[in-house]
This record gives C-alpha cells, sequence and structure tokens, in this order.
C-alpha cells in the first residue's frame, strides 16, 4: 500500500528532516487485522508519552484518524508510524514553528516460521549492551543503532532473537522483542526506568495476567534469575509471544503459563 | 545551493532510508572557504573509521570526490554530508545488498557574533548527561536525541554552548563542540572512549600543540578540574575556537594559550 506523508501519499522526506538528520522522532509497528489497528489505545498512550517527554507538539486527534483510515485501507498487515520533529536548517536547536511530520507505512502480515510460536526459540546472547539513558529509556525513538549493532551480531536462522543485557549486566529485553520471565508461579519483566524500549505487547500482558490474579512484576533481572527461569518467553505487538527454550548454554521448557497467555495474545493477534 | 543524493540534484530521501527509520548512519559537518573543505582529511579519516566501526561499506574514494566538487560549487560556507545504510524492510537487519546513501548539503557560513570568538561565551550546564556507550563513542553518528534535549535546555541568547557531563559526573564536551582546558600549561581534554564525539577540530588543535611542544593530556576530567582550570574553551570544525568565560558559578580569563590556538585555526579558517 502507498505510503502517506502528513496525510498525503508520498514516498520521501525533505533531507532537511530531523528524522533524517537526528533520529529526532519516534515509531510505533502496528499489527493490522480486518482493517483494525491491534492494541491501538496502547500505541496512542506511548506515542504520547513520547511526545511529551521528547516536546513534539503533535496532534494526537487527527493521528488516531489516520491511523485508523490507513489500516482500514491496508486490511491485514503491519503499518508503521514515524513522527519526526519536521525540518530544521544546521544545528541541534529546534524550530518551534515546524510542524511535527507524520509518516505511515504499510506491509504484508509478519511472516516468521509458524515453529517459533509452537516450539519456540533460541536467543542469541548479544555483545552489544544497551546504555544507560533515564531521558530515553522505554520510549520507541529513532536512535536505534544499538539495535543495529546487536541484530548485525548474528545471522544463521538458529536464533530467532538476541538477548540484550544493559552496561550493567541486567537483563533488559530482545532486540526487538521485550522479556518476560516465570518463578515459581511470579510473571517478572525487566524494569525499562534505565534503558529498553516499553512494548506494547509487554504492557498488554501484564495488565491480563494482573487481571487474571497472576502475580507480576517489573524489577531487575540478572543473569542468574533467568537461568533460574521456570519459563521463558518473549513478545512484540507484531508476533505476539513466542516461547524461549534457550540461550548460550540456558534452557527452558516451554511452560503452562506461557501456553495460557499466547492463547490470550493469538486472540487479540487473530480477530 | 541545491542538495545532492548519490551524486544527482535532489530534495529528498525515500522513506525506508535507515537513516530516517533508525539513525543508521554518520555525518560529518565541513567548513568550506574559498571553495575547499577544510580540514578534509580529518573528516574522511574519521568517517572512514565510523563506517569501520558500523560496517557500513561506502566508497572513499567516490565520497572523496563528491565532497571536494561540492565545496569548489558551493564556494564559502558550510557542507554537511549524511551517509546513511540505504533502504531496507521492516526490521533492525541489515540489507547487505542496499548501498550506502551519500547526502550532501551546503549552506552558507556560520553567522555567530564575533563576540564569541573575541570576548568569550558562558556554557549553560545541562543537566542531560551523555549516556556511556563504547560502541558508538566518538562517532559522528545520526542518533542524536541527547543533544537534541540538551540544547533545548536554554533559549537564552546569554549561553552561546552547552556543557555536558556523562552519567558518572564526567566533564564531557559541549553540544555542539569539544571543550579543552590549559592547567599548568597543559592542555587537556576529554577521554572519549565511552561517550562524546571525535571532532576533527579537536584532533587538529591536539596535533597542532603537540607540534608546537605543548604538553597535552586526553585524560578523564571532572568538574573540580574544570573549575581549578587556568583557561578553557569549546571549539569545532566551523566556527574555530571560543574561549569559554564561566558556566553556572565558575569563571575563567582568556588566556594565552587559548589566543594562540585561536590563532592557529583562524589561519586554517580564513584561508
Amino acid at each position: 500500500m502507498h505510503s502517506w506523508v502528513d496525510g498525503q501519499p508520498a514516498d520521501s522526506v525533505p533531507l532537511n528532516d530531523r528524522g533524517l538528520a537526528y533520529g529526532d522522532g519516534l515509531f510505533e509497528t502496528v499489527a493490522v487485522k480486518g482493517g483494525r489497528p491491534v492494541l491501538l489505545e496502547r500505541h496512542l498512550q506511548r506515542l504520547e508519552e513520547g511526545c511529551r517527554r521528547l516536546a513534539l507538539a503533535a496532534d494526537h486527534h487527527l493521528i488516531r484518524n489516520e491511523i485508523q483510515a490507513y489500516a482500514a485501507a491496508l486490511g491485514d498487515g503491519v503499518l508503521k508510524l514515524i513522527l519526526t520533529r519536521g525540518d530544521s536548517l544546521r544545528g541541534y536547536g529546534i524550530n518551534p514553528g515546524a510542524p511535527v511530520r507524520r509518516v505511515l507505512q504499510g506491509s504484508a502480515p509478519a511472516a516468521y516460521p509458524p515453529g517459533h510460536e509452537t516450539v519456540g526459540i533460541r536467543l542469541f546472547p548479544c555483545a552489544t549492551r544497551l546504555a544507560e539513558q533515564p531521558l530515553l529509556a522505554g520510549l520507541k525513538h529513532l536512535n536505534r543503532l544499538e539495535q543495529v549493532i546487536a541484530r548485525a551480531e548474528w545471522q544463521d536462522a538458529e536464533h530467532a532473537e538476541g538477548l540484550m543485557l544493559d552496561m550493567s549486566g541486567r537483563v533488559i529485553e530482545g532486540v526487538f522483542s521485550n522479556l518476560f520471565l516465570v518463578r515459581d508461579g511470579t510473571l517478572l519483566t525487566a524494569d525499562l526506568n534505565r534503558c529498553g524500549v516499553a512494548g506494547v505487547m509487554r504492557a498488554e500482558i501484564l495488565a491480563r495476567a494482573q487481571a487474571l490474579g497472576i502475580p507480576v512484576a517489573v524489577a531487575d533481572i540478572s543473569l542468574e534469575h533467568l537461568q533460574q527461569a521456570d519459563e521463558v518467553f518473549v513478545c512484540n505487538s507484531v508476533y505476539g509471544i513466542w516461547p524461549v527454550r534457550g540461550c548460550a548454554a540456558m534452557s527452558w521448557p516451554v511452560g503452562p503459563l506461557t501456553r495460557k497467555l499466547q492463547g490470550i495474545v493469538r486472540a487479540l493477534l487473530d480477530i
């Protein structure tokens, strides 16, 4: 489907766009099913939070309407929204008069091997560490060189995702996923106040688990915690949940809580 | 002057450009005098180092020729080169077949108040800290949200630059400059192995000072070191050297080594 820039069909952005110059902006990757953007409210909520923290004056009502119109036209697939701080000349200083630029792109539904969801995956243990920057932590911003470098660490098909630690050795997330572990019946995911992307599916899973009365915790996770976990899985808003079977010398079974949450998430993504 | 993309006049980049999507690329800002790119070899050297570290397969011979041709046409002003990892579809994975994209933009000579160079400037003490990421440290890459946030901390004309520390409180650099201090005759600038941009003018000043027999040191700098400095200045490849007269409660005179180096740098930028 043809891309839109500021609501009009377009293929490009001007060279003065601050997204290109500095990665000065945010993005959202949204699953679209039957013309409907899945978990739209959570995507919009994260986007608003990002705009607030980066002082991007976006029209959120307009963005919502555009996403819905674009998704309706796309039907089934993946919608990507990029917001940038519009144009500026040389220098980091912000031109307060420049309107935020809205880019919408559509692509076909993600085509991952079905075994990722059923049998589970292995994580590549990335050497690339996430830098600790509280001002950017949690946001899905356009400064993603760490993820680019980490993703280039493996090419084999044996590893479907990578495991990323922060500079202090805490277990944070995958390269394009959040990570959960289960230990003694508690669902645990990393605190993302120093680094990492606070995924929309992560938020949904935390909320669903709490509603089911499952104990949940958001906390620092060590490699030892990970090793001792009863179950491990990764998630994102496009593929849902993949059980994690192994990473380096560690291994885990696919457990009952992972399967239960997969059922809930599959219903979300398949309706 | 009209911009070039891959050697042709153009105003835009495709929406799939990885510079826009992830800040996946590098840039150089080059002063141009009389059709000549100033400190070209140092700019090319840093760019090559950046390409090596980010695994960007650029044609450096072609880039050199394009910069020279563009500068000759520009005459006097500032040339900006952006290299991106070209196009890709969804996902952080690299498409090894996608050629690196070259963007060249030109603008008028920088117009800073002349007093910045003669009288000196004050630095705004930025609250924004630089995250420590050795994989990216020193590079002039396109992930510059920290600089955007820091530059937005002050709007008044009283502060011409900002002072940035790293997460551990070390003095690193300005928002768009490197920082030097002089103490007991030694010229000192921050070690940039954890964060910061290794500026071309910084490298030139270090080399010139060494050639003159001035003791130089690249080391960690504390706020106490800064406070006790005999002279402080900032530099970049466009404006040269600005003496720093104050930052928060700290103040410094404009010293003789600053004036001596200004003379050398002015000759470079004015020829």
